[in-house]
């Protein structure tokens, strides 16, 4: 492909994308293919010759787009909001165009400084203080395995630097909340602290960390001659997106020396909300967060903001420094191949940096409260309309509900509300994610694609209520 | 942006992409600017209204041109080469504008069946068996890192479910040579184990990997009471492409059962060539390996492609099933999600599909062995151009030369050669990476991207005989 040639199906594919977004609310939401089919419709070995991309939109049209389920459809209301807004997809474009690797600060410049400068935005926008500095990584699971490995190291006075955990220490103890994240877990046993080693705390009415449960299990693990280690607090819980009391947590995390982190994946965003901030309240005091504006904000994944207060602790168990990374610059300059655990890195703050110029603070603020707006609009009507029931409480744009139909005992209900989200997800005019909490089988409905309307959440409480009707 | 725009941004993106691949050859190779310059040209803080994306050539040229070090360029000779083609854009590009999350099958069926497929494409072109499995990951760190957890918990009988490496079992350790990239070295300290049990084996004259030093250290950790865990082995070193040898290694690794990894990150894409597949004899008895499309090939950076032999350890180690992340098909099919470390993932098999759909296997097979033949060429014109020497052996494009200037001492060497580096760098005629190799400042010249030809290796040639001569 040549010049010439990239611009005619550079073109072809731009406007491809935009009809495919234009068209986007015409398609059912989740993929319908089955297991194998679109593998099926690929050869099984590569072309010797080449000339096979001179169709793209074809190509993805036929191959691709039968196993796309779309997140960007205004009726996508499964997992979390994976907003990749116009602008963004443009700074993904200039970023694989100068196809530049900002390992260091040498390799280009204008990587490292485009992106302090995109993170010291985001940290005013989110109305953190100055006493945190950020770095993309590119996503929050990676990212919390980076703080507990972080956590881990300071807690062991640098132990990597001679036996690791393989020494004869007092082993180390993580302690988060049984709402936490599965990354969460997946991070500590990763990092080598093992099961045995992480706590799960218990819950209040509201599926927030109760501190005084987790004061009692860092005394339990004291006596028993455990050396406690870290907090992974949650702003905004997958589930629920319950907020653990960061402050009373930072209180037992100064008390006893332990690293707090904490996990704001997907609700760090809200906190462009000023109203919202009261949530995270505490947050100064955190050694480490992460949220991801690849979620609800809108720049496309993998996008993940992690801000600490101590970068050269950070350095300190990241960093390398073999002869042929050295350069001139070292020592005056960030080389954030030393800040998380790959050493290449692509220039992500491209589509920061453009979604924000495009769109501006304001309406970033405006369609965030658009959205908490429809989550409460949803729980009103929810509530109002027995058998139906809101399961938990509704800080944000996720909404957790059920059906509680007559005559039905506790399995069958599941079965019930299993069915009930399978039958929509499958009908293709919305997508959502059937979870458990508190034991229950629950629906629940996450809010905030760019294109969501409150036409589309009305049309979304319809047709639960057909569905759990029987009359669709 | 709505959709319009998005068009008319989009098709002047690409033309402003196309105008800069076809000129890169005028720009400097390397970054004018100093420390703090890119950044003094952004504003402090985000701004509150949008409508700031309207130009986004504008932005490019003005505020990042000037910070960018182009890899793409004809005359990059530094690092490793970081080939981005014009194929790979537009799949980048695909995957933005689809703006997917293939974390799960059910998430975007195609993200993952498409990269099934790839995975096994890449696998018949680098001409390994059909018993290994792949997965895309973003780099070698992160596959190496991943691939020593794995090895920890296989030797630890997945300890990861009790007390991690915080029991009281013997340490384990991890063998590398002293010539494996800093990578191995930080996934050895980030997974716990400890620079402790990290044994650095001396290498041959060749710079590969000494297997009766192997032998040795092996047998004096099993003396010791450790627990020797996994090898990791280099199939083209970073500083001169040394390959270590795999056969006799995986007979060690199969005695005392430790988990052989194999670094192949710039070299596994030379096995394209079947001539070069003896430099990696041997490789089918490995547990895993992890080579990156993203360098030498032309899939743009993040593609790293990580085979093992044994998916269901892998899954078994990273795996993950919180009820919200459980689908219908869960199973029958491939949740790439529980293969290594993050969650999200993106469509990144697009880039790689493209990539070869446009050029085809046999094209590709011809660069390799043009940039190679380059190589090859250099060598011989300074092995003939005393007081030149070429200090290592070119197996393939890397080569490792220094300037024996008379009556110098070694220290006085090293800051000639290390001057003459950063002249041809400051020049932005080329761009090259000065590192230390047996003791000796050296020049190592990386061959290997998309655009160079015969004439600009010897441009460089000619540059480099001036330079250390004094006449520019």
């Amino acid at each position: 492909m040549d010049a010439d040639e990239f611009r005619e199906l550079g073109h072809a594919l731009i406007d491809w994308i935009a009809k495919y977004r234009e068209t986007l609310a015409t398609r059912p939401v989740m993929s319908r293919v089955v297991p194998g089919e679109v593998r099926t419709h690929l050869p099984k070995q590569p072309p010797a010759r080449g000339g096979g991309a001179n169709d793209l939109p074809g190509l993805l049209e036929q191959l691709v787009m039968p196993g796309i389920t779309h997140w960007n459809h205004p009726s996508f209301f499964a997992y979390f909001p994976s907003n990749t807004s116009f602008a963004s997809i443009l700074g993904d474009l200039a970023c694989a165009g100068l196809g530049v690797q900002g390992m260091s600060w040498q390799t280009s410049p204008a990587a490292t400084e485009v992106e302090e400068v995109m993170m010291d935005w985001l940290r005013q926008m989110v109305g953190l203080g100055e006493g945190w500095t950020g770095v993309i990584q590119d996503t929050a699971s990676t990212a919390t395995l980076g703080a507990l490995i972080c956590a881990r190291e300071r807690a062991s006075q640098f132990a990597q630097a001679g036996p690791g955990l393989q020494g004869d220490a007092p082993p180390l103890v993580v302690y988060a909340s049984a709402q936490a994240h599965s990354s969460v877990e997946k991070a500590t046993l990763l990092a080598g602290f093992g099961r045995a080693h992480l706590r799960s705390i218990v819950t209040d009415d509201n599926f927030a960390m109760r501190v005084d449960a987790l004061r009692g299990a860092i005394a339990d693990d004291i006596t028993a001659g455990n050396h406690p280690c870290a907090i992974v607090a949650t702003s905004g819980t997958t589930n629920t997106t319950a907020f653990d009391p960061i402050a009373a947590i930072a209180d037992v995390a100064e008390e006893h020396k332990l690293w707090l982190h904490v996990d704001a994946a997907m609700a760090g965003t809200a906190m462009i909300v000023p109203d919202c901030r009261s949530l995270w309240a505490g947050i100064e005091r955190a050694d480490s967060l992460v949220f991801n504006p690849h979620k609800w904000m809108g720049a496309g994944f993998d996008l993940s903001a992690y801000y600490c207060r101590d970068p050269q602790h950070l350095i300190r168990v990241m960093g390398t420094n073999p002869t042929y990374l050295r350069t001139l610059q070292d020592g005056e300059v960030s080389n954030f191949r030393d800040w998380h655990i790959p050493l290449g890195r692509r220039f992500r703050a491209l589509k920061l940096w453009f979604y924000i110029l495009d769109v501006g603070v304001d309406a970033i603020r405006a369609r965030l409260r658009r959205d908490i707006g429809n989550a409460r609009w949803l729980a009103e009507q929810v509530a109002a309309t027995p058998p139906w029931e809101v399961v938990a409480p509704v800080p944000l744009q996720t909404v957790c509900i059920r059906h509680v139909a007559p005559d039905l005992d506790e399995s069958a209900l599941a079965a019930h509300n299993l069915a009930i989200a399978r039958r929509i997800n499958d009908s293709g005019a919305a997508y959502l994610t059937p979870s458990i909490v508190d034991g229950k089988q629950i629906i629940r409905v996450s809010i905030g694609a760019e294109t969501t309307e409150r036409a589309h959440v009305a049309a979304l409480w319809l047709l639960l209520q057909n569905v759990a009707a029987g009359t669709v």
